[in-house]
């Protein structure tokens, strides 16, 4: 056959061990903060049903899904008309049934549903896997990437959305990682909305405020007003464009400025009792009211979280909120949930960027022992086996190959130990470990070679 | 909207916690076991270029390939006459560039040439990932399943071979699982070929002596005949179905039979180096030299290894072998590697058949801190945070509901304590613990809870 070039599809990447072992350092991390709360693990297909994810997203993500050819003879039944009109729409809905996971909330929702009668409610999962999307590849944007979601659904309880902000802070301060938490209400925006006497226009409000930081209170004006929202209301705003101060301050202001609203006021109660909640833990945490925090996905109805790192510019590493109808498009309505998605690949790319992956993720392999031959592999096969069921990384180099060829495959791969067995050595049952780091070399008996790579 | 039935693809599954957990029994168990002989984790994407992918599982495997639909207007340039007449191979070629990973094994030799330049040989590598395959879904066949590979390339070494064997030893005890190793080695078969003087008839030799078990030497004997081997040829077999005994015998019985054909002793000489390897390793192993065992991949060019289930018939669950030529279609030649491959899936049905999971997959969540209200919930947070952070995996009822169904909660997902603190506890500063199997309670301090949780 005729040679191929190696290469991969556009946005997909490999993970070579190095960057293997610096991703699972992360989703160890996540996975070690799901698990002590009391969360537990599911996975769905990466495939479903076209009919599940079509519509959840916009009109934007359908484009954005990728579609999987159907098996077999896939044009058979389709119109003559629809191929030579191109009628991509047409054509498309008859030759692909399935589609690639998008996200990981979507396939949760159907899970919910057609598991109801297996689930104890209050529902506590965590799922984490990857995802696809069709878009255009860019600096931190892949079509192929992980996401680590938690969810507690079937409660109320305003306590699960300060258990989410604890794990929050648990997971970044493992990851040595500062972060800003920023928390925001739907029922403060809608209640903003209200007072102003737009009720209709919460979208466009929201959208407008979501710009505050960016172009500032005159723009954010201008643009609500060609936006159809009355000078009028406009003006009532300027309060809420001129609120400053730490988290009390901006509640007691909201606490007045929303009296009238009794959404509104749902909203302010809700953020404080949350903060009261938060600062139970005692966890030092940096949660700021924000109520300029949207968020785009309009299916949070209660609280809003989004977390950027407070040292390096790559948007939201881990975001989430409250939705009080995840499942009523699947039949289920009514079940109220809240939850978080942890971006692994920003955080990623965060960690390095900083510089802040322990050594430990540079060193997988512990001990290699070098290969003179036949005899000494006969007495290093035993001794590598007690060492392996202690659980230490160990392998014997395959090849009776020089010296320095044995210790350079040690040192690229970074492994810190080499065990030397040569005739001398096995004559008194002894073997040389020597340590690449120092230089250093010593003579030990087989058990006190166990014993000093285990302790 | 209107509401939807929630349903998944035919051939894939939704894994709920209780199978995770046993999932995970089963993985952690592999990967310990590829981490403690020094293999180094990589991963790759789901999605691989169709170039890569196709002409490398035989025809079969191409129709089982799930097509990815290209993005955007796929039937732009293509002939209407294309589409008119059907011409289905054409379209699909057209309107599809990427595939799912149909195995492990090809998007590994493409990602050893991709980076070759990063790679320390000899490469020991694993890879946990799933794979798809457009199959009839039946009993333990899916659509979605995962694999477990280990492979070594750029070493000839029979070390290697030897390593593997003790990796499917150490982790079929991980899992106490008793299992058949079968061992062969394809230059035997052609040497039997060669003898026999039917040296270009090896494919045929091969695909009927596999068959031996199963259907008897005579039917064999025909069925040669029928593909055109010779009678005098096919009775120079008779000794070969005719043997018998243990693994010395029959390699002393192969030694003489083969002894004029090169490779055909070569493939004695290396099966003997192997069994004399593994034997150094001290390891209750059943290893046992199979001369009718083929394997479908005709890649396999020396070592072939098999394992099955000594208690449940299900075929396969770990396979592999040595193959001389892994990369030379993507212009790599002459990397030699060995490898092996965990049926993760089929594994979990055997142990499940045979109620093999130990009993702490069933306990996920340790601790439920029952939810009286506010005054308690306040006591409790800071307590529950001290647990998490000793790793002690513990939850508190979100909402205040009743003793009851708190408790059940508990029960229905395995939960062995309790821990109730009401007025009277929070008073002296105790909490009361429920063990929910032995159904004894106790008062503890805070210290005392910690204390006997964590040991």
């Amino acid at each position: 056959m005729a040679s191929q070039k190696a290469s991969i599809p556009k946005g997909t990447r490999d993970f070579s061990p190095g960057e293997m072992s610096r991703r699972n350092f992360i989703f160890n991390a996540i996975r070690e903060v799901f698990n002590t709360h009391g969360f537990l693990q599911i996975e769905t297909p990466a495939m479903e049903n076209l009919s599940t994810l079509l519509g959840k997203y916009g009109e934007e993500g359908d484009k954005l899904l990728f579609r999987i050819l159907n098996s077999g003879n896939f044009l058979r039944g389709l119109f003559l008309s629809d191929l030579s009109e191109r009628e991509i729409s047409k054509v498309t809905s008859h030759i692909s049934k399935r589609g690639l996971r998008y996200d990981l909330t979507v396939p949760f929702a159907r899970y919910v549903v057609q598991h109801r009668n297996e689930i104890n409610f209050p529902f506590r999962r965590y799922q984490i896997q990857p995802v696809w999307r069709a878009d255009n590849p860019q600096k931190g944007r892949y079509r192929e990437f992980y996401q680590c979601d938690a969810d507690i659904i079937g409660s109320n309880s305003l306590l699960n959305e300060s258990e989410l902000i604890g794990m929050i802070v648990e997971v970044f301060d493992k990851l040595s990682l500062s972060v800003s938490i920023k928390l925001n209400n739907r029922k403060i925006l809608a209640g903003i909305a209200e007072v102003i006497g737009e009720t209709e226009r919460i979208a466009d409000i929201t959208v407008a405020i979501d710009k505050l930081d960016k172009i500032g209170a005159e723009k954010v004006r201008q643009e609500l007003v060609e936006r159809g929202v009355s000078e009028q209301s406009v003006n009532l705003l300027d309060p809420v464009f001129a609120m400053r101060g730490n988290n009390t301050e901006k509640l007691n202001f909201l606490g007045s400025f929303l009296s009238a609203s009794k959404i509104g006021m749902e909203g302010v109660e809700e953020i404080k009792s949350i903060f009261e909640y938060v600062s139970l833990e005692k966890i030092r945490s940096k949660v700021e009211l924000d109520i300029t925090l949207a968020r785009g996905l309009d299916y949070y109805t209660g609280a809003i979280i989004e977390v950027k790192s407070e040292d390096v510019e790559i948007g939201s590493i881990c975001g989430g909120g409250r939705y009080d109808d995840l499942t009523g498009v699947f039949g289920l309505p009514g079940v109220s949930g809240v939850g978080i998605s942890f971006g692994a690949d920003r955080i990623y790319d965060v960690l390095a960027n900083l510089d802040l992956f322990p050594a430990s993720t540079n060193i997988s392999t512990q001990v290699l022992f070098v290969n003179f031959g036949d005899a000494e592999v006969r007495f290093i096969i035993p001794l590598l086996r007690q060492l392996r069921e202690a659980g230490i990384r160990s392998e014997l180099y395959p090849e009776v190959a020089r010296m320095k060829k044995q210790m350079n495959y040690a040192n690229s791969l970074n492994i810190p130990y080499v065990v030397i067995a040569g005739e001398n050595e096995i004559r008194e049952n002894k073997v040389s470990l020597k340590n690449m780091v120092t230089g250093e070399q010593e003579q030990l008996s087989p058990d006190e070679l166990l014993a000093l790579l285990t302790d």
